[in-house]
């Protein structure tokens, strides 16, 4: 039995921490931080844990918590666990960063992109990109996990395979994203009101999104040469839920079996990924509440290109699912110990 | 491991109940009925079980399940359970049926208010009324269960104890009721089409609901005489999701503490019903996905009436999850055995 | 051709006022008022009027616009009217309040439920209360108007026919009542957030909701004598909308034809009151974005007590509509000018 | 005033063509078509019509029809307006088919992609594909309009311009399409149930949808030559309302203010397209139940890549608002008369 923390558990990826470590049978959760609720009772700022979780809101001191806890999960913003973090605190404990600080090797990239300057690049060399499916190995010997963004997770999982074997041309990849609200988080802001969301659709951050430069990274390891992709992302009238639609331009003629084939290589042994049968696309209602990620593809020989498509929860395998992932690879329990909820529908 | 099979296993409520069964640990599931989808993988009906379920819907054949299985649940239509089932059934096989079929002791009722002929009349009495917080013992040694209605489960949960005590008027009882749509089932209906439920409210089934007598019925065992009241459901747009306001006249003077004391003696033990704090109303959110029941009560002096309130979910609770919960106490296994779910938020 | 100015346009009420008189052929619209976006254009605000609306959002000057404005409409906060109305803005212009500063004709009354001190009592008695369909010749007449509330409104105009022909019994009165979110204003508040509001439903304000003693104001006017009652709302996942439920014990024995004819009586001659034909039940999508308030109830003989429902949009009738058909009264406008919107649907 | 019959009055874009119609002032609708409802009140079909439509359904008689009305619209099924027009029914009448019968110019591509055989090719060259912003001065003049559908209406919109103007290259078009609900119909099926859609999204028709070559034969036009697209339409949990993003590699280095100009150049004078300010995205919300289209683009630098942004109600523009605007054409009415809606938030 292990102790974790959690710094920033009342925003709605730490809410899913608590929901998904409560049920780890290896895991006790020794701290609930927030800087907006301390000393409240949790179960008062979220009730669905009313009777099962008795603890309070506690300070975000990182310090202190390294001394207590084997793990902690920092789902704060962005700077936050960077501006804490250093070896005194590494050498305590393992932490699982949730936020973007520590995804992308490029200091520069991340200061342009995020607008803010990088306050420990000392251990962006060490940190590992916490997307499992990819990095296992590394993963199990890491101290720093960059648990990667929500859109990076469903997209790298469904192009990488193709990239990365040479299928489809890397000049030409664009994905168009889909997000329920809860990406959006728990802040209090007009554009987040369900009358605002409600009814209507709109993409967003076009061209500057910050996950794009996270994306591209990814998909440049694949291919080994630098990528550029086209990234927007859409908001949609719904809780949870990520949908990614991307399309590239083939290399060469393929076959659906050879594709088929790809995918079924980098992914037949993978618990939480799945290739669905011929010509079911993808729905975020198939994975919800679930560390599941669903990929198809669909190639279009009047146009030379393949479409990608993948869905998952962004709050578990696009946040807190994929954190308690990384830390089942870290502590050696089972990949699949406290992930075995099976999505719920309707 | 028991054995147990699921006629009407492609509803709304056969597929949670599927849901609920594939995490209990002592339970195998061996049958997947269904009229509709016969041979088909019920992976393709449900594609939240691609990977996880391998089996193909068979016809509903109680007979034959009845060698199988060791308990059967039944989600299918009025009158499919009572038509079918007989002695030797039940000879070898527990049957909790989530149908209306042996919910009231009255044939002539059930045959008033469902408008059809009842054809098993001779297991009215032997059937248990599967409300296990009022009615655990006799639960443990039954064979039949009738699992009670959705909004039957949620009014009668948050009414009974002070109708008991006395403290409310039994001739004053209005229930006022809100359930989200999954309640109305999977069939393909104009009524139940997105675009006529989204952004709309609405009332139905006024002064004619065949939960009335069910409820009346319940709440008639509470104080030991007939009780008449009026229940008027609503439909939301949502999912999952009951919510009960129901007002009644006091009695008696009672104070705030009084009536809590009330509800702590008969939920204080129980784990699936929780009491909220003074002021907290109950909310669907805070129970979606679990088989939780909150309750709370407001007094209101100035008209000399108590509001009381309950959320739960309508297709845990208010179906499959109670419907596992009388499985676990009729095979001595732990109530909450299958049933530990965390509320699911947002 | 009149002059009006809005204060407080900028909050949803004050947009579905622009949205109104806009399409209204005797009135410009020549001030939008707003706090929070001063000089900011209107149409940067609400993007809907965008190439309709030029003009930019100007300081709440209540003095300087009624140099300007024929009319005034107020969509502000508690208190705000109150704090700024005087003699000589009533001299030089009319004012449509849509807070709820001159509903109610006791200052206590007023100063106990809203908490705030009243800074104009000596309006109150001149004050008329802005329902038109009860009180048409007076507002007329008026020179400040008190724009109802949305549930006191679909409430008052369901039960007013009963309650002073006396069919029901004033001491039974219970409105359950349900609404869309955009009752709640545009604020930014967590409770408010797409996700938290999507998927659920809860009671709030039970036992102290602020429309309570409006509502049983006018029901004391129907009936003569003081009238408690129970009102308890609720926050469904829709934009518009409101449905009441409304529950009563019958004074005496009567038919489907009785109460139907008095209701015709009251209502026959009104354009935005419909009178269903038999159970037909009000949905507020039949009624979404027009001024019409559908009625009908059911006589349940089981108990004694009568059923009243009643559905309006919140926005328009609840709201904005109600306060351009006071308009249309007090300067002799054709009373359906300007709000002949057919419901949309779906 | 003329005379107007819709066949197909019962489906969604029948219901919006009567919402439409009975504001315009030039019109009188004189015939509601319906198979499935034959003598029904049209107001009990759709209660939002409740005391304002006496109508009763009629049978889907064209050639009586064509007797009576000035111009019958026909919001029915593929196939069924190309089985029933014939010479003597164009003669006496003007026909406006919302179904996709007349849209393409070549019947082999139809039959293709509808699979079903055209009845009437000998109209297809005299049809007018009814896009008005395009295709003005022909649909004056046009006895027989193809109404667009509603994905090819926004698409085009968004995209003929650029295209016509050489900046995009054609081989390189993809558009990402989402759509609310009511595009799928007013059909029961399981798909479109209320808990199937809500909290889902999902890709469908992936490389085979119909609205495809439509959209190919319009950009053809465009640039002169045959253009093959990639097309992905969306499910979203909305009712009303379709955006489109299109990708496209730009032809040359063009900038914002040289894509502005082109876009001015184009729209600039039409009343119902809406060029956005810069950075501003097109939202659903802000054109609901109005006839405008929203546009943007958005020049991404880094991969020489444009992004086109269009936003409609699919109701309006995409169906029954363009028939009306075709209708106003062909009669010499105002174009906008009739659809002065101002779209209606939130």
């Amino acid at each position: 039995m292990i102790k974790a923390g959690i710094m920033g558990a009342t925003g709605y990826a730490g809410n899913e921490l608590v929901r998904l470590l409560m049920g780890h049978k290896d895991v006790e959760i020794v701290w609930y931080g927030s800087r907006s609720y301390i000393d409240k009772k949790y179960s008062e700022v979220y009730q669905n844990f009313f009777k099962l979780v008795e603890g309070r809101c506690l300070d975000d001191n990182m310090e202190e918590l390294a001394k207590e806890a084997d793990v902690i999960f920092t789902a704060t913003p962005q700077g936050f666990c960077a501006s804490l973090i250093n070896e005194e605190i590494l050498s305590k404990t393992k932490v699982i960063d949730l936020s973007a600080d520590f995804r992308m090797k490029d200091v520069s990239k991340y200061e342009k992109w995020y607008g803010i300057p990088h306050k420990a690049p000392q251990f962006l060399e060490e940190a590992v990109y916490g997307l499992c499916e990819i990095n296992r190995d590394q993963i199990k010997k890491a101290r720093l996990i960059a648990n990667p963004g929500c859109y990076p997770t469903c997209s790298t999982l469904a192009i990488y395979p193709l990239l990365k074997e040479g299928i489809i041309n890397p000049d030409t990849i664009i994905i168009d994203a889909k997000s329920g609200t809860s990406g959006a988080g728990r802040g209090a802001k007009t554009d987040n009101l369900f009358c605002e969301v409600n009814e209507n659709i709109k993409a967003y951050g076009v061209g500057v999104h910050r996950h794009t430069p996270e994306i591209e990274d990814q998909l440049g390891y694949a291919c080994g040469k630098e990528v550029r992709i086209n990234f927007v992302p859409h908001l949609i009238p719904m809780n949870r839920g990520i949908l990614i639609t991307a399309y590239a331009s083939l290399s060469k003629k393929v076959t659906y079996d050879q594709v088929k084939e790809v995918y079924e290589t980098y992914y037949g042994k993978e618990w939480f990924v799945r290739i669905l049968e011929k010509d079911n696309c993808p729905q975020t209602k198939w994975v919800e509440g679930s560390n599941f990620v669903d990929l198809n593809f669909k190639i279009d020989e009047r146009t030379g290109r393949i479409i990608m498509m993948g869905a998952m929860d962004n709050l578990v395998k696009g946040a807190a699912g994929q954190a308690v992932q990384n830390m089942n690879l870290m502590f050696g329990f089972k990949e699949t110990e406290g992930l075995c909820q099976i999505p719920m529908c309707p």
